[in-house]
C-alpha cells in the first residue's frame, strides 16, 4: 500500500490508507490511546487500541494502517490541518525506537546553548521547523525574483588565495604546501562575473574570525549576492534591492502563512517607499532626538541603528531604511566615492528593524582609479591582476549587494540571537557542540592536511 | 531612453532604442565600419559612420542609440538571433575603453593554464559562457524537481569540527584556538535533517585535499545531494536518483537548446531505463569483454569504468549506468550493508560516459548498529554523539546521494578536463593563478586567523 501523508488523509474519508511518522505526543484513555503522529506534512491523530500502543513512546517512528474516520463534533481541531479527521489504527508497525527524550521538544523551554546541543533532536520542534523553511523561502525567493531580472546564477569560490579585501578577521587554511583563506565574500568574483553575464548573483557561505560573541554574529553565514553592470546611477542598486525585499515579504505572506502563524511573525512594514537617509543626516536626526552626539561617528552604532529604524517607522510607516553614503575611508578599496563628497561613498547599508541586513554600493569600474585605491589601500596591484582582468578590458559602471540571510530571519521573526536563525551555528566557542567539550585546545602538530600531502 | 536588450531589437524595427554592450568584433568597409555589440543576450551588427568608430576597439563597452533597420536580403545571418536586422549607430558612447587583448577570445586557442589564467576575460567566450549556463540549469533543475517530490533545501556548513568520514583528504583551518576542517561532503548534515523535515537537499561546496593534479578531480567542487527517509527499499534511492536525472537532460534539452547548440552537445542516451549491475557481475562482463581480470579487485578502475559504459550502452542503449554493492570495508561507517550478503553494501555508483557522476545508497538507521560500526571503523562514538542524537531517538530506513556537478557538466559536454567546467577551479597548484606564481611556499609563521585571535 502507497504512504499517504497525513495532511492528505481528509481526502481518503472511509478508505483505508497507510501513514508513516514520529509520535509527536500520546495521551491515554483507558484500553485507548490518542497518538499524534507527525509527518512532514503535519499532525494526524491515530487511535490506537493495540497492545502493541503500550510500548510506543514519544518520537518512537510508526508506519500504520487504518480506517480515516471523521471525528465526532465535539472532538474536531480547528488549530490542525486534519483536525476534522483521525485515523482508526489497525496494523501498526514500529519502524524505529526511540530512547526517553531529555526535555519536551514540544513545549521547548530549554535555554540557547541546550538548544544548540540538541540541533538534532530540537529541529524536530515545529517552530524550529518553521523557521527554517521560512529561511529556505527567502533563498528561493532570492534566487527566483533574481532570475526573473536577468540575473545568472553561479557558484563562487570558497577558498580564496589572500585576505583580499582587507578589514574583518579571516581564517586561514593550510592548502597543500600554500596558504589560503576562507572567502569573507564572493564579492571580488561577482565583479569578475559581470563581463560575462551583466547581472549575477550567488548563494555563498562566507566567514568572519569574529573574535568575539555577540547576538549578531556568527563565523559561517549566508550571504545573499547580487551585482549588476549598465546601471545608469547607483541608485539603481537601490531600487533593485528594494523590489527584491518585497518581493520576498510578498512571497513569505503568501507562500508561508503556516509558518508565520506557528511563529506568531508579523513581516515588517515597507510603507510605500522604503526612506533613504544619508549616514550624516541620520546622525543629526537621532542627535536632535537623543542628544547622543555621534554626529563625528565614521558609522553608526547599534544603538542608533535601532532609534532610525524607530524614526523612520514613525515618520514613514517603514521598518527598513537605507542608510546611504558612508565615509570612504571605512570602506573597502573598490566603493565609489561620491565625485561630488569624494570622503563620501555611494554606498548603503539596509537596516530592517534596528540592524543592518544589507551592504551595497556602486564599485570602481576605472582601472586606473581601481590602481590608484589598491595602492592608497596599502596593497599591491600585482596582487590583484587576475580580478583587475575585468576592469583592464572594458566595465562598464556596476554595483551590487549582499543581504545577510540569518540576520533577514531573526529581523522578521524579532529572535533575540542570530543562532536561532542558523541550523548549525559556529562561533568562537561552538562547532555543533561546545568546543571546549569537544576538543583539547589547540596542538599545532596535529594537523592533517599538512601530514597528507606528503603521501 | 530605456535599454533595449539587443535579442528584442527586432521587436522595435523602424524604431529608434539604445542598447549597450561589449565590442566583440568589428569589421571596416570604407568609411562605416560594422561592429558585433555583445550584451548578455547575444550579439546585434551595428552599422556605424561616425569618426568615433575609428577610436572603438575589441571589448570597449558602448551605449549607442540609433535605428532599427532590416539587413539588405543577402545580408542576413541566419547564425544569429538579431540576424536579419541591424542597428543604424547614431549616438555612440564609449562607457569604458578596453587595453589591447592578450589574445583571441572569440575563437579561444589556448591552453588550458592560460584560459583559467584570464579566466576573467575568457569567461566573455560564447562557448565558455554557454558551459556555466548549463551549470547553472543543471543546478536549478535539481532543485526544482526535488522540491516538487517533497524535498525541503536547507544550509549545511562548511566548517566542521572533525574528519569524521575518514578516508579522502581534508583540509585544516585555524579556528580560534581550536582544529577545524573544511566540509568533505554534507553526509551527517542531511541524514539530521532528515528527523525534522525527511527529505532533504542542499548545494554545496566540498572540498578535497586531492594530492595529486588528474583530469577528474579538484579541491573544491560543488555536490548536490540529497537525502530521504521512509524508504520502502534502498532501491527507491536509485529511483528518485534516475527521475532527477530524466528531468535534468528533459529541462537542458527544453530549455538550452542554444547552449547545447554553441557547444555541439549531445545529451547522453539514456535508454528506457538506466541499467543497473553489481559491481562483482560488472567485473565478469569487463573480464570476458577485455580479458583484463580486476574480478578481485574492491573496486572499478577508470578503465573499467569506461568499458561498462560501452557495455551499458551497446546493450541497454543507455549511457549511464548502476553500479551497486561496493565492498563493505572500502565504503563510510554509515554505509548498510547487504543483509544477505554483509561483505557487499546497498550503495550504488551511476556512472555516466565512462565516469562516475553520482555516488549514494542506503545508511545505517539503527543507533546500535551505528555505535557498533564507528567503533568498528576505528572511532570512537563520543566523537559521534550529536550526530547520533537523529538514530538514538527514532530515524526510519533512509538513504541518499551526492552528485558532482562538475562532472555531470563535463560528461554531458564531453570536456577533456573537469577544470573546463568549473569557473574558478582549485587545485594543489592553482587558486585562480598558478600558486607558485602568487606566493611563496608555506610560510608556517603567517597565520592571519591564529594571530587575529589574541586581539
Amino acid at each position: 500500500m502507497q504512504r499517504v501523508l497525513n495532511i492528505d488523509t481528509p481526502k481518503h474519508l472511509g478508505e483505508k490508507v497507510k501513514v508513516c511518522g514520529w509520535v509527536n505526543s500520546r495521551r491515554d484513555h483507558g484500553k485507548i490511546a490518542f497518538l499524534d503522529l507527525r509527518d512532514r506534512s503535519g499532525i494526524l491523530q491515530v487511535v490506537c487500541a493495540s497492545d502493541l500502543a503500550k510500548e510506543i513512546k514519544d518520537e518512537y517512528v510508526l508506519e500504520i494502517e487504518g480506517e480515516v474516520k471523521k471525528r465526532p463534533a465535539n472532538m474536531i481541531n480547528p488549530k490542525i490541518e486534519t483536525g476534522e479527521v483521525e485515523l482508526d489504527g489497525q496494523n501498526i508497525k514500529i519502524l524505529a525506537k526511540a530512547e526517553n527524550l531529555p526535555f519536551d521538544i514540544r513545549d521547548l523551554r530549554v535555554s540557547l546553548p541546550v538548544l544548540l546541543d540538541y540541533r538534532p533532536l530540537t529541529l524536530r520542534n515545529e517552530k524550529i521547523r518553521a523557521i527554517f523553511k521560512l529561511q529556505e523561502g527567502i533563498i528561493c525567493t532570492f534566487r527566483d525574483k533574481l532570475k526573473d531580472l536577468g540575473f545568472t546564477e553561479f557558484q563562487a569560490p570558497t577558498i580564496v588565495p589572500s585576505n583580499a579585501e582587507g578589514g574583518a578577521e579571516v581564517f586561514h587554511i593550510d592548502y597543500y604546501d600554500y596558504d589560503a583563506y576562507l572567502a569573507q565574500s564572493p564579492q571580488l568574483y561577482k565583479q569578475i562575473m559581470l563581463g560575462g553575464f551583466e547581472r549575477v548573483f550567488s548563494v555563498n557561505h562566507v566567514f568572519r574570525a569574529e573574535p568575539s560573541v555577540t547576538t549578531r554574529h556568527i563565523s559561517e553565514y549566508i550571504s545573499l549576492d547580487a551585482e549588476m553592470c549598465f546601471i545608469d546611477s547607483w541608485e539603481d542598486l537601490m531600487d533593485t534591492c528594494e523590489i527584491l525585499i518585497r518581493s520576498m515579504f510578498a512571497s513569505l505572506k503568501e507562500n508561508y502563512q503556516k509558518e508565520l502563524k506557528i511563529l506568531q511573525a508579523v513581516l515588517p512594514e515597507l510603507g510605500p517607499k522604503i526612506p533613504r537617509l544619508k549616514m550624516r543626516e541620520a546622525q543629526e536626526i537621532i542627535f536632535q532626538r537623543t542628544k547622543r552626539d555621534n554626529r563625528k561617528e565614521p558609522d553608526l552604532e547599534p544603538e542608533d541603528e535601532k532609534e532610525i529604524c524607530k524614526f523612520a517607522k514613525e515618520k514613514y510607516g517603514s521598518e527598513l531604511i537605507f542608510i546611504t553614503h558612508y565615509p570612504t575611508k571605512k570602506r573597502p578599496f573598490y566603493t565609489y566615492a561620491d565625485p561630488d563628497d569624494p570622503d563620501y561613498t555611494l554606498s548603503f547599508d539596509l537596516l530592517c528593524r534596528g540592524l543592518e541586513i544589507v551592504t551595497g554600493g556602486r564599485r570602481i569600474n576605472e582601472y586606473d582609479k581601481l590602481i590608484k585605491n589598491i595602492k592608497k589601500w596599502g596593497n599591491e596591484p600585482k596582487n590583484f591582476s587576475y580580478y583587475l582582468q575585468t576592469f583592464q578590458y572594458g566595465m562598464p559602471p556596476e554595483g551590487g549587494f549582499a543581504l545577510g540571510t540569518e540576520r533577514m530571519v531573526k529581523q522578521i521573526l524579532n529572535l533575540e540571537n542570530i543562532r536561532e536563525a542558523s541550523l548549525f551555528p559556529r562561533d568562537m566557542e561552538r562547532i555543533d557542540r561546545r568546543l571546549s567539550i569537544l576538543q583539547p585546545k589547540k596542538k599545532t602538530n596535529l594537523k592533517i592536511a599538512k601530514s597528507k600531502k606528503k603521501l
